[in-house]
């Protein structure tokens, strides 16, 4: 009986990645579908779990991606709805990779040093921001997360999707949330940070070197922005928590490398049961055991 | 040399529910398309017919799905029209699944039941409905197909579809079909009846157990609606051929399981020769071998 | 590692002749794309690069197809602008077969005789037109191509789609191009061919038996239409390099038969290295080798 995942993307095209991967960590099939809204998911689920029999559901399993994390995450939950009794299989979300890489670059700072008590400061309310700040909570900092400051965004600063934004982050987390109208305020955010992540845009620089080389409490750099401007100045991206003027750095490809371990890991716990199911905190389970 | 499955489904996602039953059934790779129109048919049949030379062509079979029973046979005839001389593969039309569940629940009851010369009233104009009274008649049944009179319907009954249906019953079907305007006319037509099978919509009660339990000449009840209330009140949907109240019952869950091995047993025949055409004849001749 | 081929295809439902024979040539899974522009590219593309690591990525490559040749072309190039340094794969382009029907016929032609120093008229100014007219060239021979004489196309000429086309040719080829008006126009064009090629639409006869037996220079005559009337008259489809009246004559079906060989020696090709471009000039290569 061939391992089944059916892919549900919100984006036109379903993504290659996804899928290629999908085959690399085991999947035998991958079934792809583009475009699919929050209204096509019932009919799809239901027919997809009354395929085979309850002890072989473990071998089909949705995976929920696209670069539109909001519809993502309203069609894992419908994915979850339609479920029918032990008519149900195991689910991922991972739109736009957000869990895979808030997951990944947490679980190996959490690994390698301990975080309790600590205060952190994550820079950025999309998806892989308030994940990472969620995972850093969980591992006992007192976090605070923050939007870009638009003077460091300079002309793509657009004031109604900060809104938007920052709005969003509100009602879907209890996270403690600072919205900054410039870089001073950010600076202020960060006065006794030890943990910094960047969760900025691509090519948009947030903290200059001067700035955290010399700042008393800053010990932890994170940055998720492969793109030239990196989020942080002076760092290398494949600076696997290497030293830096006395801070330890993780750049965005030390985190590239583990995610797709993680990520084939993931899609492989898929198919061992047929009632995962892998958001932000399942997802952090397996890369803690995985990076 | 793989064998491959062309899945042409008229809805927007092609079903995963055929999908995965193909690959079930020994299909090495379904080739599915979503939203086909007749008019995409030509293209895509003509273009998968020259791949293989004409020994080879059993190595490839088409199969029609989708919601859209109506569309599905346009699809169908379309297929057929688009081979060219030896350049022809097998094809099946189980669109909403109609072949499969009506084939399978008469095939039940013909194989276990000599039914020539009975009388059966079939209710419900759709798919399942004309197809299982197709298939009666085949057995040897004298055969009347009713609507679902409107006030058992009640806040669902539409007049323009009703008629629609009705409609579409007469052109399609030799079959003797009366459009019951209340449940006083379709109790007229059940006067005599020894065979019914209830095809209404999902969740629609058609016979009440007081009138079916003391009905005089009624021998044989069949029901294809699993969702509550059942079609016909006082059954269990896994009853399979069991006695209540002195008659015989076929139940919804008790047709599902043999359906799904009618199913992929018509799938493997579609490999076996390259000038197969299943539709419901085809269908029946398989289930009855199958059940 | 599974070989993949990433099918970009511009029709709406990407071509079932692509992906089977995709399969038949060796590759493991053909994800597909239906209705892809040029703007679809970088995504799909850079998704999938990034998926394996360099060394692999001969286990990845790209297939262009799809009716519309001229975005088929535009989406070669955008495959081609979305490498990122050594993440490249291999990529082919045969929108509407036209790089391996123009490449097999001119391979069967070029390898059976030496070309060298012949004067060669292609009439056609389509893809395949201009394809072979640029293999012949580049095996020797003087080229021009002509468009199809109005009065041959009848009612099928259309006066703007004959501009475009003209203009199309002019802009995209460094060929002579002759605008013909007429059949006498054309015939003084072949006036002094050796080798001539027709490759108009499917149904149109290009030349009448009593104007090529009785031509005093042509020698090899090379026909691309598989619907009659043939686009030479008095040939069949199946010559295969055979002499009528003193001529050499290559048909349709004897171009058909190589071409299935040609276009899966290239599918295998691409999985050899992560940096092959076949548009004409590389199919053409692998032509050689195969007819």
């Amino acid at each position: 009986m061939k391992k089944i995942l059916i892919q549900l993307d919100t984006d036109k095209h379903p993504s290659t990645f996804d899928r290629i991967v999908a085959y690399d960590a085991g999947a035998d099939e991958v079934l792809s579908y583009g475009g699919v809204t929050p209204g096509d998911v019932r009919g799809l689920v239901l027919s997809a779990v009354f395929t085979r029999g309850v002890p072989d559901l473990k071998t089909i399993a949705v995976w929920v991606g696209g670069f539109n994390v909001v519809m993502g995450e309203q069609i894992l939950a419908e994915v979850q709805r339609s479920f029918f009794g032990p008519f149900r299989v195991s689910v991922m979300l991972d739109s736009n990779g957000c869990n895979t890489t808030a997951a990944t670059a947490i679980a190996k700072l959490g690994k390698a040093y301990d975080l309790k008590g600590r205060k952190a400061v994550v820079v950025g309310l999309g998806p892989v921001g308030l994940r990472s700040a969620l995972l850093l909570q969980q591992e006992g900092c007192s976090v605070t997360v923050t939007s870009i400051p638009p003077d460091l965004l300079g002309a793509r600063y657009n004031p109604e999707i900060a809104r938007q934004s920052l709005e969003m982050a509100r009602q879907t987390s209890n996270l403690t949330i600072e919205d900054v109208p410039d870089w001073a305020a950010l600076e202020r955010c960060l006065g006794e940070a030890e943990v910094v992540v960047t969760a900025g845009p691509a090519g948009v620089q947030i903290l200059r070197h001067d700035f955290w080389a010399k700042h008393p409490t800053l010990r932890w750099l994170v940055d998720f922005n492969l793109t030239e401007p990196l989020g942080i100045e002076g760092i290398k991206p494949s600076d696997d928590l290497v030293e830096r003027d006395g801070k330890i750095i993780l750049g965005p490809l030390a985190i590239g490398g583990p995610k797709m371990k993680v990520h084939k890991a993931c899609v492989a716990k898929l198919f061992e049961r047929n009632d995962l199911v892998l958001n932000i905190e399942g997802v952090y389970v397996i890369a803690r055991e995985t990076v």
